[in-house]
Parts: structure tokens; sequence; C-alpha cells
């Protein structure tokens, strides 16, 4: 069998992000807007309440109390990194975002989105801080117009030339979102509908080799509120229209497993823990290598803000608990050396390998 | 207390390279003309009768074998890295060499030694292929004729000065030499008399901050087989003059901890591994930050050279033993937050710390 190439900064940071499994059990702790409007509502104030100070405690607390669990974390460069650093675990890998959190209103009635990159950041210092890992979040659809998905298309290709040239990994997370006239919200049966085909095009798109993409980090590819099994309100008490099944999500993960050129994981998006289990479970046992979990697992603790004594009380009890939920239903992920892209762990060698490589880096 | 700031890049290096107890327990495989050697005696032959192919060989075994248990690995770029990266532990940190394997003759009567950077390499490669701190291994004499001093000085500002740039830690290995006419070699009582001050004085010259050295790795201090306990051969049969006693060994590790800026470990420079354990032990109880092991813990599985699975087996049993001795002789070693340096964790924090880290980084 014809080797795997890969050069030595990206090897490296497979198996840092991986655990010793190969799978990836990944924290997200990288939200801001959405971090400071759950701290607000824990004060019953606006969000203009929140300033850095409290935003930075929160990530802190999170990074103390769960980076030992994680097999990395995903931190943000603007309360994360200067505040969050050092209480990092030395077993958890370090992945950090290159995008400005929020969006800009874009294309059709403005309703589609832009991302913007941080300013004043970049993939180089993103590598000269030691992490092994560049996350972009990128809002996209598929069916979105011409001018809007060329943009954001041209945005993933750039970093994807940065972390080449850097030697880093890239993490490409795209994000669906409902803007057609036909799609009331994202959490409408007609967005539902859609959604399955709109995550397995959106993980062909991204799995071309021009932007240079290492791991996908996809949206479950139905929304299980609306599934058979569940759309009676099991997890929020709201009844809603039953559009598909189980097994449709189940064969959507292997639709999406047969079109990503890479290995993908998936994202929790601020669902309960209790939706996101089935998440996990549903997308490891069908050729997810893991999860990169963000809300699912501390959103709560947020509650007791701003108590820091009882918010880390919360992520060393019900946050441990929640990671060992998603743990143990992400048993059966695909090692990532396993995923087609690799075919096994004795396929992968050093590109350029030899007497001649140092010299040639 | 004022706080210590450090910058990113270094903060997360010496997170990562030492262990969840703030101790460094290091393994070192990076040797290239002394391991081609050991091969080369195995068989009764000719170094040239070994090639890149039995190194990397080698290399890539103890890799394989010690660097779960290591907090840190040190390889070289020439066969470690292309042949043994795919196989370091997740656990494991990775330092790299960054100097030429060998020396030239320099100075007195061509018996001073001049450090050769590696050609087609450098910092800037180190770091791109995510490693967590570079390595210059260093000849040197505090009492060196004045040209060959300025020479081996500059090479160490020189890398200091990458390092800082590229926010990666640096770790400095000064080693001694013979090279004077009263000092017939470095195993005779003269050397040896002269040796504690050698390392102490060579500790404080790299403490100095113009080299921007962010650890030291240096000799034990005495040489063990010219101490009272154990002249008369203890380690190797062979009787050696009476120079100093334990307690000479101790005052001299105490000694270094005093002068040097930053933390060290202490290295093991091909001695045995009974005579290395007490070198850990004595080094650790006096203020050393734990070890940077490479000979001595994995020398005998050179002798099973080229039965691979016998020299594994090797590894397996007595390297892993090897390995648990050293770390219990490391014991008391100085976690690296609580030297001198940083005080203690609390009192560590990112420079520049605040809103505006991102920008200015």
């Amino acid at each position: 069998m014809e080797k795997v190439k890969i050069t030595a900064g990206k090897l490296k940071g497979f198996s840092r992000l991986a655990d010793t499994e190969g799978k990836f059990r990944m924290l997200a702790i990288d939200q801001r807007g959405s971090l400071q409007k759950m701290l607000a509502d824990a004060i019953g104030k606006d969000k203009s309440a929140i300033g850095y100070k409290e935003i930075a405690m929160a990530k802190r607390l999170v990074t103390q109390a769960l980076s030992p669990y994680f097999s990395a974390t995903l931190m943000d460069p603007e309360y994360g990194v200067p505040e969050s650093l050092k209480y990092l675990s030395r077993h958890s890998a370090l992945l950090i975002a290159t995008e400005k959190s929020g969006t800009e209103p874009f294309g059709y009635k403005g309703r589609e989105k832009k991302t913007v990159l941080l300013e004043d950041w970049d993939v180089e210092k993103i590598k000269k801080l030691g992490a092994d890992a560049v996350k972009l979040l990128l809002y996209y659809r598929p069916d979105s117009t011409p001018e809007v998905k060329e943009y954001q298309q041209d945005i993933v290709r750039f970093v994807g030339e940065e972390c080449k040239k850097h030697d880093i990994l890239f993490v490409l997370e795209p994000m669906s979102f409902a803007f057609m006239d036909d799609e009331p919200s994202s959490d409408s049966p007609q967005f539902a509908r859609k959604k399955p085909e709109i995550v397995i095009s959106t993980a062909r798109e991204f799995s071309k080799e021009e932007y240079d993409v290492d791991i996908l980090k996809l949206e479950f590819p139905v929304n299980l509120k609306f599934v058979q099994e569940f759309h009676k309100g099991t997890f929020d008490e709201k009844e809603r229209e039953e559009v598909y099944s189980i097994k449709d999500a189940e064969s959507a993960c292997r639709e999406i497993t047969k079109v990503s050129r890479v290995p993908w994981v998936i994202l929790s998006a601020g669902v309960d823990i209790e939706e996101f289990v089935y998440n996990v479970e549903i997308a490891s046992n069908n050729g997810a290598s893991g999860f990169l979990a963000g809300r699912a697992v501390w959103k709560e603790f947020t509650k007791h803000f701003p108590i820091e004594e009882d918010m880390l009380a919360w992520l060393l009890t019900s946050g441990v608990e929640n990671y060992r939920q998603i743990y143990e239903a992400s048993k059966k992920a695909t090692p990532y050396y396993e995923h087609n892209f690799f075919k096994n762990f004795p396929n992968i060698e050093v590109a350029d390998r030899g007497e001649n490589w140092y010299r040639e880096y």
C-alpha cells in the first residue's frame, strides 16, 4: 500500500490533538459573545454589564477544571490565551481561534453572514505561542448567493495556505444558518429538512484539497428535536413536527464519513447535554473521530455567576460528569489514523523522510 | 510580590517539558556519533559499518519504548524527526538539537572545541515542526583561551536571540572537557579537582540575561568516581585517587542552584546507571529541577544490535527499570515554578496580559 506522507508539524498536531486511542476528545472554550450573554443573563442584566475581567475569569475556571480531562482545548486569543494559558493542562493540546467573534450581515436581504478574521491576529502568532492547531469558524451555506460563497471560500483558502506555510493543523468549523424566505428560523421543520444536505454538501466542499483543511468540525446533520423518537419535546418540552428518524441521522453521518477527505468531529453548538450525548454517540458510531464540545459541557456553570466558588464547584462535579458521558458516547469513534485519509497507523510517514529531510524541510 | 512575566510560547514550553509535578523527567536520544560508535562496537566493526538506517532504527526503538515514560524527549533532526516523530508519545514534549554532532579542534594546541550549528537547520525549522524547546550542546570552559570563549559565547547569544524571536524555550547544555597541559584527561584527579568550579562558573556565565537561556542542562559538578565513598572502584572496578567527598558534591549542587538564574537539570553524559542515580539524587536534593537523561538510561540496549526484537525487549524491561530508578531519585527535585526565577506558581503571568495582548504579541 502506498504510504500517506504528512509533514512533521501536521503529524505532531494530529498526535497531540487526539488522545492515546487516536480519538479527539476536545473542549471548546473560545466562545466570546455567547459567553458574555450567558453571564449577563445569569444576573439579569444587559451584555454591557459583563466586561473583560468577568469573561476572562469564566474562561479561566473552565480551563482549570476541565482541560485535564480533554485531549485538547480550544481557546480564543482575546481572553483565553493571556488569562488561561497558564492553567491549561500539559496533557491537553491547544487549538486557537482565528476569527472574530460574531458575524457581519451579508448577501441576500442582509440575512447571510460574513466571517471576519480577527484583526492584528494571524496563523503566525498562533504558531508562535506554541499551539497545535488553528480553528476557523465559518458561517456557510452551500446554497448561498454566489458572492457570499466565494467570499467565505476565499477565507478558508487563505487560512489553509497560512496553516500550510507554518505547518500547523487547520480545523475548519462550518456552521449553517437559516436565511431563505422559506426558512422561518433554524428551529423550523423547513430548515430541519434541509439540514442533512447542507452539512453533507459543506463537508464535500471543504474536502477539496485546495482548502488544505486537516480536520472538519461539523454540526450534527439532523436536528434531533425533529426526529420521530424525540419530537414530542424530549429535550426541551416543546413539541415539534416529525421530520425524520434516528436512522436518517445515522445514514447522514455515514454519508459525511464518505464525503469527508479528512477526519471529522462533532460540535455541540449550544444544545443541552442530553441531546449532545445522542449526537456524539450517533456520530461516533458512524465514522466521526470524536468531538469538540463547548457549551453542552459547561454552559450551566454560568448560572452560578458571579460566585466563583460555585461556578468552579459546578464544573468539577456536573462538568466532569458531562465529560464522562460524552467520553462513553464516543467509545466507537474512529481513530484519526484509521480514517480513510490515513488508512492505518503503519501507513503514515513523515513527508520526504530520510537523510536529507532536515535540509529540505 | 511582583509577578514574573513570561511570554506565551515560553510559558507553554515550561508546562509541556515538565511533568504535572513541575519536574523535568526528560529523555535524550539525540546522540549521533556516539550512538553510531556503540552500534559498531556491538558487532565488532568500524563506525563506517553503521549507516543511516541502523542509527534511525535504534533511535526509533528508544522513542517507541521509552518516550511514554518521560515528560519530554530530545531528538535530533537528522535521524530522529523524520524516522521517530510518529512514535513520540503524545504525553512527551519535544526538544530538538540545533548543533552538529561532534566538534572541531580549536584554540590551545587545537585541544579546545568549537561548536558548529547544523547546516541548513535552525530555530525557525524547530518551531515549525511543532517542538517545545531548542537544545544547544556547547563545549565550554570558563578558563578557555579568550578567542574560544568569545566564539562559543557568541553562538549561545545567537541561538538565544532566535529562540526569543520564535518564542520557544532555549535549553543550553554546556559540557566541559580537558585540554590544559596539567590535565592528562577528563578522567584524571587533576581535572576532577577543577570540575566543581568549571560547572559552577559556567552556570554563572550563562545565567546572564543577555544569553536568554531558559533551562540549563548541566554536568554533575563532581566526578563521583573520585569521591571518598566510591573512589575504590564502586562503579567501574578501577581505583582512583580520593579527591573529594559526597558532601562536596552536595555543596557544589547547592552552589549551582544559587548562581543559576533559571531552573537547571542534570545530564547523564554516558555514565552508568548506578552512578547516574546518585547524580540525580544529589542534584535533585540540592535544587535541580530534574534530569535530561540519555545514555545512562538506554546505552546497554545497543549491545543487542542488530537484533531489533532483543533491543526492544531490553528497553521495555531494563530501560523502563532505569527510568523508574531515576524517577525515584528525583522525587525531591524542585518544581520549575518554585525555582527562584518564578518563586511560585501563582506568581507567574503571561507578559502583557489583558485585552490588548493578542494585538501586541
